[in-house]
């Protein structure tokens, strides 16, 4: 089943750019602006970036902290209308992912959905709330 | 002392929505994109918006979450250039703020900057890094 619909799938290839949410042990929570990929093939977020084994969002992951990605932008000022598609699940540390999305090469960080906020995105489905992917790992 | 540079200050008010990562007890992180205004009197950042007491960003604040709230946007696409202003802290869930930066009135959630990443904003500072903001409460 996908987990995306194919206009959502159109928004996150139109965006360029997405924001993940990490976690430090002990709570401190960063959010880092991320070039990203969606990996059709294992339907997961591909992140990938300069520095990306050294960065504290990549040490963040590889403790075990949970994600929560997000896209969005304005569709209108006036009135005030704001489009997204969050994504929140567990994610993987990969020092050498060879199956990246775009072959991004060397480190990624890879989120695996599990929960999707979509908002504004699917004029089909304009506000669909908080939606639950199924695990199938 | 002054928590942000005046280019810092021009950039949060030019961008209209920045994004704001909370953490549920048990480490559900969400990440929502969010309308704000920096409260010059307070040097806070105030977040309003439809719901605010309903949603589940404010009861994590309310039960304690750390935050982080990032504004950012790409620069140049070639070279890959994005500019961000990530500031990360404590935040305070007030039912209703009649001090708060545009007067939004209502619930909002004010963040007290701890700690600021600052890249590519301030031409005279173009990649500050992470800077620790004194603690005067």
């Amino acid at each position: 089943m996908a987990i995306f619909t194919e206009r959502e799938l159109t928004y996150l290839r139109e965006q360029r750019l997405g924001r993940l949410a990490t976690v430090q042990q002990g709570g401190v929570v960063q959010n880092n602006p991320v070039g990203f990929g969606y990996n059709e093939e294992l339907r997961t977020i591909d992140i990938g970036g300069r520095n990306m084994a050294a960065s504290q969002k990549f040490r963040n992951v590889a403790a075990g902290s949970q994600v929560a990605f997000v896209v969005d932008d304005i569709a209108s000022l006036n009135p005030w209308t704001v489009r997204c598609l969050e994504i929140r699940g567990d994610a993987e540390a990969l020092v050498d992912a060879e199956d990246s999305a775009g072959n991004l090469g060397g480190p990624i960080i890879r989120i695996h959905p599990r929960r999707i906020v979509s908002f504004g995105v699917d004029p089909d489905n304009p506000a669909a709330g908080l939606r639950t992917v199924a695990d199938e790992r």
